[in-house]
């Protein structure tokens, strides 16, 4: 249920905007106009652009991390000011919005979410001023953010209720037996390659070994584990499947990145 | 008039120090130090450096969107420790403070914009301390900022009030008959090319026909009225013309960046 | 004494951990879940990835430009989850947290520093939850830090007062008769080779010549001392040798970067 959302007064912001340009600071002048003692944290702006996959994992990776009661705008969004929606989900405490274009899918789709998708029949109703055609971050998004972030806005009342939201760009890891098929989602600064299988995907395999680039990876516990320059795989802090090198890049070391295959099968034992 | 400016305790910062560093956190440090309230937001600190013309294009186009009150704090410095003045601008009840190197020129020069130079002849009595030779944002900026968004120091209390200041390194457009001449001001994390061409200017000529690059462009709404991959101009989200490829980099696309004349015609209806 | 450290409530983060990813802002969620009304600022988190030392470097040349009482975080960290400890250090009222791998070496070895090693044998009695072997920044750094900079923790009961310190990766100049010896530590966002020779050990040197690159430069006030294009030597702001090339890049035009020899010799006066 949407009453579980409490406002606590903090924003975080998930965009591809990068940081040229005055993009963000627009979006959080916005919302400090709006909510004077709003908190914004910045979660990522190097998403990779126009991507939302990238965006929508690790908003479901971290948000618990963040005070119940937070609000998370995503916006990534390659078909602004065409007829996309745009949804609010509540989800565990707190409330996230973003385009409908899979963003939030993997958040979305998940037995206690509520999903609402904004009416903009009537802008002014909900506190909005004019739209422009290419920048909803600061037209809708800002500003719904801070009214929802400091209670003047209740999630329910931003539009109807629906069931199905835009599916995710990224689809789930295959479980078969004995082996599991997933990609990279992302590379991180240090280069290593994030994938999309979780620990417990995982745990249903004895002794793993993981297969990408034509090459076969251990699963150790961390980085230190192995020599510098060695590789690894390791279930990172965000619970999903990780291909590192230590103190070097391993993406760059295997010529792979985003959307590359992993694979995990059983060992010999 | 300067009595308009009522400071509500936001600073804007923009400047060309990259985020290798502790350049701008050091001048966030002296803020804190100075009005441990201060709520202080990023606008950029990736324009391009030592060219003071995108920071103040970036700030006029984007200050009306934080709070009345807001002081706005520009520092892209090449004179810096040279006879360069700094200046204080008050406009519309928000103070912009920067080197007098054409940085504010397009905001200083409009009608109800007072300007004033800071007198620093007394550092002391603008609450300053030791003044480096090389670090102005550091040693002059970020107190005198502090100084005013904690409504410490009035802006008439910096200097005296002058009349012209040194102008922008870009040209306004020249609107002629049936043509207006402009070029790229910037280039946006997404490879978009802004101009410095405004919507009313635009607005003049009837069925506009955009000419960059040896290519005709349409000026269309949004970047999802075309397919992904092709070009389209448009009146961005902050009133000026750019020109876009839906979905990838214009820049990249067309091989052309900052300073690239922009021209539109009257089309042929 | 680490009685001098009265918190502010400001926390100061510094990490190598670039802008992709929610991993600064994971960080930072948790600090606000433990500690409302932290006020975090960014120092950098473009370092170097596993350099320890530009982080030190940067911090001990930045911190007191910070209120007192501020709680600086740094965490370049290459053996997280290994044998490497955890220490605070007390210094002139601030207090600095990060991996025991020489990044503090430089502020824990002056006199008046306490250091304190954490004490992980019990977590939950800091105050900490499970600790992943991959993310001590997260599980680790920011619970602790939320705890010193709200006063819920005094740095003595983080564990045992020790007197050594993993020394720094970066050895101090060499400083002879007539000759001082040292090397580039970080290269900033401008280009220019900033170096760990002190004004200090400078001012011992009548009329310096500094010497880089098989080229030797002039000690000047400023960069506006020079024509665009042309180099020079100066003592910067945070009173550090840095060789600078005015408005223009000194590591690009000189191709040199982290680690080059500096050696600067007495002129002929």
């Amino acid at each position: 249920m949407a009453t579980d959302f409490e406002p606590c007064g903090v924003i975080t912001l998930t965009t591809d905007f990068g940081h040229k340009g005055p993009f963000v600071a627009t979006m959080k002048g916005v919302m400090l106009s709006h909510l004077a003692e709003a908190r914004i944290i910045d979660i990522t702006h190097e998403t990779d652009v126009h991507f939302p996959a990238e965006a929508g994992f690790w908003l479901t990776r971290s948000f618990a991390y963040f005070p119940a009661g937070t609000t998370h705008v995503a916006v990534v969004d390659p078909g602004v000011g065409t007829q996309r929606d745009i949804i609010a989900v509540v989800y565990e405490g707190h409330v996230f919005l973003a385009p409908d274009n899979g963003l939030l899918a993997t958040i979305a789709e998940r037995d206690s979410a509520t999903v609402y998708r904004l009416d903009l029949s009537d802008p002014a109703k909900l506190g909005l001023g004019t739209i422009s055609a290419t920048f909803h971050g600061r037209d809708v998004f800002a500003p719904i953010a801070a009214a929802l972030a400091g209670g003047k806005l209740r999630p329910e009342a931003l539009g109807p209720a629906v069931d199905t939201v835009v599916p995710s760009w990224v689809e789930e890891p295959r479980v078969q037996r004995e082996r599991i098929s997933g990609l990279v989602v992302t590379v991180d600064h240090f280069g290593n390659l994030i994938s999309n299988i979780t620990e417990e995907q995982l745990s249903t395999l004895a002794d793993p070994v993981v297969k990408a680039g034509g090459h076969d990876f251990p699963v150790l516990r961390t980085y230190g584990n192995v020599s510098p320059g060695d590789y690894l795989a390791l279930i990172n802090s965000y619970g999903v499947l990780e291909i590192a090198r230590s103190e070097q890049s391993a993406a760059e070391g295997l010529g792979l990145g985003r959307g590359a295959p992993i694979v995990v099968v059983k060992g010999k034992g």
